[in-house]
């Protein structure tokens, strides 16, 4: 018999079926037997008289441990008493799937209790929440979300590869292997084969997928391994077209979300989806320094980037001056920039930074397509031609202008649901210390 | 201005606007000069009479070299006389946007008479080819039809974990890395971890993401990076509901190509999508080595698993006597099977493999959930407990019966167009002696 999700019982009432789920509750009462039954999309109560028909039932469930999965064919009732949702299950056959052990090592329910790094050894168990169960649907809608637009806009998903030789300047920040005698580095981004796929005349790309940082960061927001939703358009006119793409990306996935799951996403995390019915406001690198300085009197230490006390005021800026959980930050000089943005005729980048609700989210620029030019760049940041000279093939049979950005998949969930650490927003979450399970 | 594709060209005659793309052709007259400007939509030709007024955009095109980008802003006149669409664009003004080296490495247009392997070393010009834009347009219709399906069936996405902590029984098939002094390896398959969030009661997920395999193969149908379509869901009966899954799937997406790109797959690659409106034929192992001796005389050298020419000579079988490309073959012994298989009463796995077009694209099973038979397999298996005591806890403390399967992308979209390489069918492929570009 199919089994039944649990929230839809409902429309089943005096109806014998089948429904599956964990152990969540047992009282062992003296003439009954009370479980609460639980699956990922709600629960009920199973109720079990003990009476002479019933001993097979009656001894199954004085063995049952909690967090045991069961199979129970039943019949459905209203029965006002029932506190759960005013609705039981009268058993007739109950099937222990997979028995728990009675001793767990963590309380699942209570959150505050455990430490964070015992939650994180046992995730399986800490996923078992029901908050997780809503993050990662809303996860997974939000990722469609971004799919749906972008093959509405005629992109095409490619899947860059991840092991790649090691280039000679390639820093620590890279993981190395050896790949059959030669050295090979894990992808820190799929930047060089998103441009390739311009290159190769594929007009605008996108890939989910993993990225990875060698780098000994222990900050609440850094991963070292991480996934990207990588983006590359061909044919703008400037790094306008790339801005306005990303906060058509945005408004669309953030306004699906907040269409399906916005209310229940209230309830659970207190938290309410921001709103992106206005453009998202834009500033210059020069502009925001000023900002920083006259409205709230703080002078960063580095003049060519912003530390994350900066990021936060900005923010704060915009939310009181625009009403905008998001802020654009553009022309950034090149120091701050990687040799592949354009420059403008000032000689600043024609790049941007995303910033949402104290945090970057995203860089993003129109990419130097001309090789004569990009080969003058790359001198400029001190690296080697030959060091890139895979890459700078990309270039040199013609190659449209074209930029893009990437936007990380778990800070980007950790802003939207205001959580304090990416740890919680992964579903497995990998760090300089963290490699299990 | 913004850019038209150059196939909605008929809605716009006697109109100015904006095309850009790859120069694909240039005849330079004596009176007049025409270029064939080529983007992902469409060809078209542009018409500079050589007089007075024109001197600029003349000279521009003396100086252009194939395979350059321009922008043009012109006005599109239909033209009987054009052989291309019987329309020309005639310029006001041409900006090219990079430049292209007058010599190229490789004929673009001319697959078969450049080596393969020149034409991966140079991908991103291989991959101008329009069968090229073709094939990832339907790959990437492909997937998004997947996720369309895992979407309506209430599943959630997962990204599991590249990076993992080294068994020390690992073999030599996996990449290993140092992990800030840890040995680390790269994950071959999200196996551990989709069936992990079988025990968080995650109830459905699915991946598609990157595995890798450190084979020294050198097959037309092995990578040692591959992207694959991971399924596992939970509340199972048996393998039939995973086989069941599998099918609807593949139907869904199957169809869905087809009747969005089936024409022009047929124009451009003459082949014809498979008809999957009849179930799925299903035979035992059993059964199907009785088919290769009986039916065709063949007794292969394994008694417990396929070679490739039994895969092709049952994939005939299935073709003739029930017009289907796949096939179904069930109840593989264990020694061909990996410990996790969960067995049914007469010892044989609850297991399947799915063949299509002469060769396996998945294997498929129900997992054994129980921890007490699991660990009895794990051994019978000569494994050590400890070498997998993180995947073990994962059913200590409940686990819903459940199972699942993984589709190679590349492998299936390479049996759907009848490739014969793997290499054509990958955007960047990674192979032993091919980690470039």
């Amino acid at each position: 018999m199919k089994r039944i999700p649990i929230n839809t019982l409902a429309q089943h009432t005096n109806e014998t079926l089948t429904i599956e789920g964990f152990v969540e509750n047992i009282r062992n009462l003296q003439y009954v037997q009370f479980l609460i039954l639980k699956d990922e999309t709600g629960k009920v109560q199973i109720t079990i008289e003990k009476n002479e028909e019933n001993q097979e039932l009656t001894s199954i469930v004085d063995n049952l441990s909690l967090e045991s999965t069961i199979r129970v064919t039943g019949t459905v009732f209203e029965n006002e008493k029932v506190k759960l949702n005013g609705r039981e299950v009268v058993p007739e056959r109950i099937v222990v799937t997979s028995f728990s052990e009675k001793e767990l090592p963590l309380a699942i329910k209570d959150k505050e209790n455990a430490l964070r790094e015992t939650r994180l050894d046992y995730r399986f168990l800490d996923l078992r929440r029901e908050e997780n169960y809503l993050f990662f649907k809303c996860q997974t809608l939000l990722e469609m979300a971004l799919r749906e637009y972008w093959i509405k806009e005629g992109y095409l998903e490619i899947h860059s590869p991840k092991i790649s030789a090691k280039a000679a300047e390639s820093g620590a920040e890279v993981f190395s292997l050896d790949y059959f005698g030669q050295k090979a580095c894990l992808s820190q981004s799929p930047q060089f084969y998103k441009q390739m796929a311009m290159s190769s005349g594929f007009n605008r790309v996108f890939e989910i997928g993993p990225a990875f940082r060698a780098e000994n960061s222990h900050t609440s927001y850094h991963a070292t391994e991480i996934n990207m939703a990588d983006v590359e358009i061909s044919w703008i006119q400037s790094e306008e077209d790339v801005m306005e793409e990303e906060e058509n990306l945005l408004r669309y996935a953030l306004t699906r979300l907040k269409d399906t799951y916005g209310e229940e996403i209230k309830e659970k995390f207190g938290v309410e989806i921001s709103d992106v019915s206005n453009p998202f406001p834009r500033i210059t690198f020069e502009q925001a320094k000023k900002i920083l300085k006259e409205e709230f009197g703080y002078i960063g230490e580095n003049k060519e980037d912003f530390e994350r006390k900066e990021e936060n005021l900005l923010c704060e800026y915009a939310k009181e001056k625009y009403h905008s959980d998001f802020l654009f930050v553009t022309a950034y000089p090149f120091s701050a920039r990687p040799f592949y943005h354009m420059l403008d005729e000032k000689g600043l980048t024609k790049s941007y930074d995303l910033l949402f609700k104290g945090i970057e989210i995203t860089t993003g620029s129109q990419r130097e397509n001309r090789i004569d030019i990009l080969e003058k760049q790359v001198k400029e940041k001190g690296i080697a031609l030959e060091d890139l000279s895979f890459y700078l093939e990309f270039f040199r049979y013609g190659c449209p202008p074209h930029g893009g950005f990437a936007i990380g998949i778990a800070r980007l969930m950790m802003q939207i649901f205001e959580m304090d650490n990416i740890r919680e927003a992964t579903f497995i979450y990998r760090g300089p210390t963290r490699l299990n399970p």
